[in-house]
């Protein structure tokens, strides 16, 4: 009994303290005031109030991002095909029948636009030969080596380094409030993986993407995933609810996307009952990224800005609402 | 400053006291004394030992259960398929061909053996007619309401008063010392996640299990997913490493089963570096519970008991080591 109230005495002097200090910092510091941070805060303080009508238990507080565009840069091309395009050029020993192939060929000539000119296709072609017929551990490896040196072409920054700085806040104030933080992408879910966690704070196991089937075998006795060229899953468009409910099951109460391609992912958040965020992020800042919308081959953003203006989703403007965009940049 | 000596001040005093109520508790107190019970405090133990060789950074403690026959009977048919059975029957008015058409015809007149004689097959027949061709909210409300309501035939219990007390008190150990804990099963995913948070505490997200292809729809406007009548993804045998790869992306350090389906998991778990559990729960009780192993058509247990004797895996023998085994036989 004695022991119980010593515990009593100090939780009552720790609770006696006037707020925590986080609560008293802005917890948003790289988002410029106005309405878009505002109504982050105020979304998140309605979720997390006892009593309120829009209050949310944390079991269910599940925010899902999309990844390129969102949480970091995707111009200008998606990262992981610079990864793929790099990967080409390592396995091009092991492969003298690209040299007379296309998009490879191409490629190897350094002619990058040549070889995506082929669309869809060409660039299925790409990524399955460097992400399939090896095993999930070695692939993780040759991510790791890659991500950990690979260059940004226009800023000379690692990739890793071309995350947008209030995304990061934003992730970071969610879990702080008990939200659990997913990233819902079409990009490779082993891909992102390799540094989601201490790049973003999101563990593997809260990454959704795009994925090719795997084969389970035993070589020598151990055993292997292999990444076969066969694809699984993609996580785009209507794949993303999809993809919500195969690895999370619940539907999410926040979601924030940046294209067309994210459309649906916000269209099946909102459509839950109670109180929900649903932000856009709005590509407007060519001096400090880059300014692309409607007719952007990468990342277009057209039916479902129409959308968001439709139903009063929250576009978050790159230019207005940002007052820095990537950590380098100084906070 | 003087706020930061207050709070440092209030710590040390709860870090003063020795020992903390958790710790001087049995965390498993339905766990006779021995050696199955001293493998796993002595795992749990030297996994959170900071500065130990096998100390595991909490992101990494993931631990996964295989479910049919691990957390809960599977005896005399798995719980899925009895609320499959069920579901027959209550959509039988909407479906006057199932009269003539097996293996309904033989389910409508009471011989569910007969109905089952068609193996695999007559199954999946069965698990397709009642769980796809519906949006999975509607799928869930009708778990929700079987659930609430069917009983076991044998001990007259709702279906979740059927799981094993020991296991809930592991689980619930596990994540008191910072392990994740999963549900790696061939079961439906849909239907597990209707009760596993209540009744394993382990929320949707964390519940990986078979599933068919889903298609994004909107309805009036409204979107909705629709369980397609396709297999996506089984979840059992081989299944279960691809399921943790997917769903996860981090190897388990500790995996229970019970089965030869659940082979390929230890095997995947015990193949990581640093130390693992491995653990089998053998059936060995048939006055508690039910006694069966290598001659079983349901939970078959031959090469996976060879294997965790051959490698020194850890076999819960049910009847030694499980004081009680289900909650209502009391505590």
């Amino acid at each position: 009994m004695i022991r119980r109230k010593v515990i009593a005495t100090a939780l009552a002097v720790l609770a006696w303290l006037p707020g925590s200090a986080a609560a008293q910092t802005d917890p948003l510091p790289s988002w410029n005031d106005g309405k878009t941070k505002q109504s982050l805060v105020e979304f998140v303080t309605r979720v997390i109030t006892p009593g309120g009508k829009d209050f949310v238990l944390e079991p269910e507080r599940i925010a899902v991002f999309d990844n390129d565009g969102t949480l970091w840069a995707e111009q200008p091309i998606y990262f992981q095909l610079a990864f793929a395009l790099d990967r080409v050029k390592a396995l091009a020993p092991q492969h003298p029948e690209w040299k007379s192939k296309e998009p490879f060929a191409s490629l190897l000539k350094g002619d990058v636009k040549g070889a995506l000119s082929g669309g869809e296709p060409a660039i299925l072609q790409i990524v399955m030969a460097t992400h399939a017929g090896i095993t999930t551990e070695e692939f993780e490896r040759t991510v790791r080596d890659w991500i950990a040196t690979a260059k940004h072409p226009k800023t000379g920054r690692l990739y890793t380094e071309m995350v947008y700085q209030p995304m990061l806040e934003l992730l970071r104030y969610l879990r702080a409030n008990g939200f659990k933080t997913f990233i819902v992408s079409g990009g490779g879910i082993d891909f992102m993986r390799v540094f989601s966690e201490q790049v973003y704070g999101i563990p593997p196991e809260q990454v959704i993407g795009s994925s090719g089937k795997l084969k389970f075998e035993l070589r020598d006795g151990k055993p292997v995933l292999v990444k076969l060229a066969e694809i699984d899953f993609i996580g785009d468009k209507a794949g993303k609810p999809v993809g919500i409910q195969r690895n999370i099951g619940r539907r999410p109460v926040l979601a924030f996307g940046n294209s067309d391609g994210d459309l649906q992912m916000l269209q099946w958040t909102a459509a839950g009952s109670g109180t929900r965020f649903m932000g856009l992020v709005h590509h407007t800042d060519a001096a400090r990224e880059w300014a692309y919308d409607r007719q952007s081959s990468i990342g277009r953003l057209d039916r479902a800005l129409d959308e968001a203006k439709a139903k009063g989703w929250t576009r978050v403007d790159m230019k207005r609402d940002w007052k820095v965009v990537f950590p380098f940049a100084g906070q």
